[in-house]
């Protein structure tokens, strides 16, 4: 087990009707901007629900942060906070709006001169305005981590950042959202923390023997429960162990003591920038090309996934490894989720050469676990989604 | 799942060598007192350790906190504390030593009259001196917990305390101290981890799937490290495991929207205070017979733990459930560790009267997941383990 360093004091309140417990957490001095993003809020309830909770609260909103939170809506909504003299975020939704909420918290106290040298610093973020959120929509784990991934459309870029400052105050998850999230979302909400394990997992041995316990339970909870929330999001027994299996795929537990990858979020996170692509769906579409191309470092992990996920016993371990990304694969059918890159562009070519040179003029020359893959390499794992 | 509230701000610092990374961690302008048992500290190098890692601070210690954390003993802490105006505390020992002192920072801060109120109450603490651990036994989780138990012999009574403001600032664990600590202590912490999973997870089914696998992660990793980690406790990989594994028995994650049962533990305490019989023995010794007691409510969960855990497939629910019940007894066994009480004392007879009496002086009149258990069924679950 390889050495490390764990804090996370986000306190998470879960539970059904859980919303109306905002006002407790919140002190009660605190000037609150209420940040979402497109609407559904305002139709399914959950809007009314948090305006209920901060009755007694000075609380003003800020609407319209879109998928991908976008770097120019964001600064829209930094110069509100400012002229507004906001004191706490609240975040009511996704991993996006709760990402933007994370940029907007650092950037509200940034001192340097432009907040993008937030993202592009890449330095750990240590001050920012307290924050917290609702969450809607299980999937990114951002309602207790301190990542978050901001998007800019003028460049095309996707860019991640990260620091202790960036945890939320708190998170309240109430399973009950889900009921009024749309298929499509769930389905990507499902692919998208079945990959969060997968990069924090599918690396190389180290003997964290309950590390790897801990991520096989989450990748075989969500397995489990992933017929049934897609057939009936209002199913609260597979909601709730959706929506907490989603949190701990990516609340830095089960990456202690292990290496990480993150290879196939930043593959991923050019197709988003590039087509526009759900997140979710960009890592399905590069994950099996990327553990392909990598069954050489990989397959010991990949041969133990494979046995303990997917129950694949026969052939050698490099049979099993394959074995198990043909499962993968077919998990990801079973949510109506192509894995492609052709199924989503018809201007797929020549993509692997753009985000093969965009990583070169990023400096971003090893990539991966072991820090090894090359832009070369990306290249061809991107040439493989075709 | 039920509903819950988790928070769990403990920062663990886990590694070889990590005890020198000790000043980094607490304010230059703290007055420290190191607080440790009996000194073993002193010959197997983690004193030293400990010592270098502070030369800058206002350190002053106090040792000889015994196993069980004796009351009588920490008033002489508190006295100390007290007279030399001390205002950071650090355990360096195994559970003893870190609830010893957490009820120091608690005591410290108390304003009631006597700090044995602390205990009785049972109220949560909010107010105590901050402290943190350097952790020498792995076994309790008092490291990156909020509870902690107390004993005081001329009442023969040994009672639990708990709340938010008894989390350590933060705990180093490095396994390499696992290697000087006697086999009988390794076999303890097995145990004693072994069984704190079993309180939060031998109860009945709330369809929390994530929380029962991670439980299941955390005992088939102690079942799979314990005959290496007893065999060489110099095995850095086996030991990394144990340690990592006993923190995570009892940090509050596994316990999360599931019902506790910790009726073994409260039978288990009086057996202590009554015959000084180690704390993870009185584990052993009672949850085999309170499990078969209790079959008619928790079979569900012990048939799916003889599954999951001991691969028992055969045989009705009840069944498969006793043959859980035996497995165990057999891994408890398997430490060294004896499951009867009359291997550990002659004087067993009346034993469940005398518990079962005091449970109903202190009002203790139903105990377990259900709050069910009275003093009469106590008595018959004590009597069964003679």
């Amino acid at each position: 087990m390889n050495h490390f360093e764990y804090k996370n004091p986000t306190k998470i309140i879960f539970g059904q009707n859980k919303i109306a417990e905002l006002a407790k957490e919140i002190p009660a001095k605190e000037k609150v901007l209420i940040l979402y993003g497109g609407g559904s809020i305002k139709s399914n309830g959950i809007y009314d629900q948090v305006k209920i909770a901060l009755a007694e609260f000075d609380v003003m909103e800020f609407g319209g942060i879109p998928p991908n939170p976008e770097y120019s809506v964001l600064m829209n909504a930094l110069e509100f906070i400012q002229s507004n003299e906001i004191t706490f975020l609240l975040a009511v939704g996704g991993g996006s709006v709760i990402d933007g909420t994370k940029f907007l918290s650092a950037a509200a106290l940034y001192d340097g001169k432009s907040p993008w040298n937030i993202l592009t610093s890449r330095k750990p973020v240590l001050k920012a305005m307290p924050f917290a959120s609702v969450l809607t929509l299980p999937a990114t784990g951002s309602e207790m981590n301190s990542g978050a991934v901001v998007t800019r459309k003028e460049t095309k870029e996707k860019l991640a950042m990260s620091g202790p400052a960036l945890f939320p105050q708190f998170s309240i998850l109430d399973p009950q959202v889900i009921k009024s999230i749309p298929e499509r979302q769930i389905a990507n909400g499902l692919a998208d923390a079945f990959t969060h394990v997968l990069e924090q997992y599918l690396t190389y041995p180290t003997d964290a023997l309950l590390q790897d316990r801990f991520a096989e339970s989450i990748l075989q909870t969500l397995i489990e429960v992933s017929p049934k929330i897609m057939k009936d999001p209002s199913d609260y027994k597979a909601a709730s162990n959706f929506m907490w299996s989603c949190t701990m795929a990516l609340n830095g537990l089960i990456s202690q003591g292990v290496p990480s990858d993150w290879a196939v979020h930043a593959m991923g996170h050019e197709l988003t920038a590039l087509f526009g692509i759900d997140h979710a769906r960009t890592l399905a579409v590069i994950a099996p090309s990327h553990y392909k191309y990598n069954m050489a470092t990989k397959k010991e992990k990949l041969a133990q996934y494979a046995e303990r996920i997917f129950n694949i016993t026969e052939g050698n371990i490099e049979e099993k490894a394959l074995a198990g990304i043909d499962a993968t694969e077919a998990f990801f059918h079973t949510l109506g989720i192509k894995t492609k890159l052709s199924s989503y562009t018809k201007d797929f070519e020549g993509t692997a050469e753009v985000i093969s040179k965009r990583f070169t003029e990023r400096g971003w020359l090893g990539i991966g676990e072991r820090g090894s893959l090359n832009p070369t390499d990306v290249a061809k794992i991107v040439e493989m989604t075709y």
